[in-house]
């Protein structure tokens, strides 16, 4: 294990942080909050660790995949940890387990939150929490790669270990060049949103933080009734912004090159990602039609859940929770589902779902005619053997973590559907649930224990399963 | 697709449905019930049906994968649809989605009822319901392979699509003597377990019916109470007996042979299995022991429950809906995890969990140490290739017709744990769910539309997915 070499990358994550930090240090000094002192504390801390672990540049340039992920896991969970300094040197969330699980959700563009008022936290604190999404959605690591002269081994399984998807799609032959790219086209959607709220109406405080949320495909809103005392403008852009965070940047990158637009076409992905959503938002519609007073509203409202559910952002204009069971089960298998591969959201991905309907396809397929060889094809090229044992390898061991924190936080004897949502809302980093922690309400009632479970349901979700696991392997530390 | 020697083995299957249904003619008579009548009838209809299909011997006996598997399905749905007409015949269950629901029930041994009062029911009705029960746990298909004269290549192919667990064992070389000496083992059990009854009391009724609901892992009760109005005695007895026919009849074999003991602790399955159960009672006790008065009240009562659902039996003694949610959650996943491979229980199979487990072991490992290469062992031997992407296409099939499930029997607006543990029960052949299906509760209320879609989740279940997805695959019917 290179340790030299994580610790330094873990400095750099720090600084990172702190320069981050600038951006709810200059809210509070807007807004003449007594929370300056706070952040500049904060600023101070993470930057003076951050450099002190930086300090020495390694010698030993060697990374592997091991290496990758730890460095990975590491730089989530310390970047939380100094991410709740803030919340609990200010008082709002005193309690440690509260401000951890309320970060993690943060950077994992989850969106769950502890807090039963919003409205009462200081706008530097809202800002931060929003900020933790934009930061969470294309990930630090990748930050540092577009930035940081790292070595090329180690930028290739840093991109691995912290990218979505079954198969890690370099933009361009170098990582570096494909970090840039990604984080280019991110900055560019976010300030087109940012206008375009502005536009509607917001101030500059609102239109950053809910582009943030929209862009991370995070959730943290910044009033008590989430999006739903928004404009129909408003909330019209955020659910077609949640929507666009939800797709492949390596389709928009395609689309900016104008190269062959054939190409974008054949997408099995991308084609899916839109049929879920149509079908989810016609059956939907046709369960619930009477529930709104007029079919535009029905429309902008389930546009906006199912944009907002696939994409695992967690915003909401209404309350699901009251809606009929066979809407509310579709909600929780869209959570299931998620965005796509390459995007800022969360889930099992749609390209994982493609392969595995398509492995029992080919199943069904060989047995009628046992003489064929079949191959699985995914955006008309064959899939690897590799990316289909790994799609069935993070099945199981997502179901396996899934079922292992329902059993934990069942202790607190909350009911079922509040058990089984609040962890599916966790890991697939979606924000609400059913029940308990429905859109209306907060994960403020579980117990330390349950909190801590699903801080790491969190982080298991964002950096799809494996770097968690291998961070806590016994298998990984023996030499 | 050889038609005629299809047609000759749905005949054969028929034929044996009369013969079945002569002990529940006898049983009319010993009661002197009005229901004679209708035995009489049903048997000739049967048998009549059963002897026009299979009169010509088919000439050419080729028979590959695709027709076991369509055999298998297309017998289990045909003997499913004969058994209905004693239901509706004497009127007791006249709707035919209630029988069609209740006989598939019986013969996937679910043991889920859509009767209210089964108390009102006469004895020969009951007998029908509790011996489908044991006709279905071994597998009818089985039971003809031990008696018919087939050729090598079909015998092999049915037993391979009627058998559960990730690998088919033969027992011997030859698969009829397989099939004999399972249905040999099958009958000794059933047999002493008759026996202890009786000695504790009972009657050659109730010592039969239940009986035959342990074998099969089925859970049809004769007395509306379940099993919670018997003795201790009787309550250990068939506790005892539902764990023993969920493990791998291949282990009572060997042990027959006295063939090294040695292997029978080699098989990482059994110690698994028995490990969970002693697990789950250790767990659920410590949870529940203040809602009984007793240890030992409290140790009978969870050892029956969890016996009772890891084998997918769905006997109940106590109404574990009133359990605390942990206790509860385990429950939950024990239905899932189900027996056995190679025993008449339900359920995914402890098996495929092993091996599934293995792969995320292998995985982690693997990335620790890149230039090992590891295999995953199973029971001291090397899994085959084969056997660990049958388990992963399994589950992804498996998980698919759930969640299709799930989504159309929520029309019926009923809760989410009553719906989600609605298809747990039956998809996994248990019986009970929680809430609204729970022990003290039945599946009546559904629609019919629901009732279809949970027969078909039983046989999906009891067949282990692929025989009904290829039967209605238009890949296999298309030239």
């Amino acid at each position: 294990m290179n340790y030299k070499m994580i610790i330094n990358i873990l400095g750099w994550v720090l600084k990172i942080e702190a320069l981050a930090m600038l951006i709810p240090f200059i809210c509070s000094i807007c807004y003449g909050e007594s929370e300056i002192k706070v952040w500049a504390v904060c600023i101070l801390i993470c930057f003076a660790v951050g450099f002190l672990l930086s300090r020495r540049q390694p010698k030993r340039k060697a990374f592997y995949a091991k290496e990758g992920f730890v460095t990975v896991a590491l730089s989530w969970i310390v970047m939380s940890l100094f991410g709740t300094i803030p919340f609990m040197l200010s008082g709002y969330i005193p309690n440690f387990f509260d401000a951890f699980f309320e970060i993690v959700s943060g950077f994992t563009t989850t969106g769950a939150s502890i807090l039963k008022d919003v409205e009462i936290i200081p706008k530097s604190l809202l800002m931060w929490r929003s900020l933790s999404h934009w930061i969470g959605g294309m990930g630090v690591l990748v930050f540092l790669m577009a930035i940081l002269p790292l070595s090329g081994s180690s930028n290739l399984y840093l991109l691995r270990a912290e990218s979505p998807g079954p198969a890690v799609n370099k933009l361009v032959p170098k990582v570096k060049s494909t970090a840039m790219i990604l984080y280019g086209i991110y900055i560019c959607f976010t300030v087109i949103e940012i206008v375009l709220l502005l536009f509607g109406g917001l101030d500059l405080f609102e239109a950053l933080t809910l582009s943030f949320g929209t862009a991370g495909t995070g959730g943290f809103a910044i009033l008590n009734s989430g999006i739903a005392s928004y404009s129909p403008y408003i909330q019209y852009v955020i659910a077609i912004f949640m929507i666009l965070f939800g797709v492949d940047f390596g389709i928009y990158h395609i689309l900016l090159l104008r190269d062959s637009k054939a190409t974008v076409l054949k997408s099995d992905e991308l084609k899916c990602y839109f049929g879920i959503i149509t079908a989810a938002i016609i059956l939907i519609f046709i369960n619930c039609r009477h529930l709104f007073a007029t079919v535009e509203q029905a429309f902008r409202h389930i546009l906006f859940t199912v944009g907002s559910i696939i994409t695992t952002t967690g915003y909401s204009t209404v309350d699901f929770n009251l809606w009929p069971q066979f809407s509310k089960v579709i909600i929780v298998l869209l959570m299931f589902v998620g965005a796509c591969a390459g995007s800022t959201g969360g889930g099992m991905k749609v390209s994982r779902i493609i392969i595995l309907l398509k492995t029992i396809v080919k199943e069904i397929r060989t047995c009628a005619h046992p003489r064929t060889t079949l191959k699985i094809k995914m955006n008309g090229r064959l899939a690897e053997h590799e990316t289909i044992r790994g799609v069935n390898v993070y099945v199981a061991a997502f179901a396996s973590i899934f079922v292992a924190s329902l059993l934990v936080i069942s202790l607190d004897n909350f009911s079922f559907t509040t058990n089984f949502t609040a962890i599916a809302a966790t890991i697939n980093n979606i924000g609400p649930g059913l029940e308990m922690v429905g859109p209306t309400g907060n994960f403020s009632e579980f117990s330390s224990l349950s909190k801590l479970v699903m801080s790491f349901c969190m982080l298991v979700g964002r950096l799809e399963v494996f770097p968690m696991l291998i961070l806590f392997s016994p298998y990984t530390w023996r030499k």
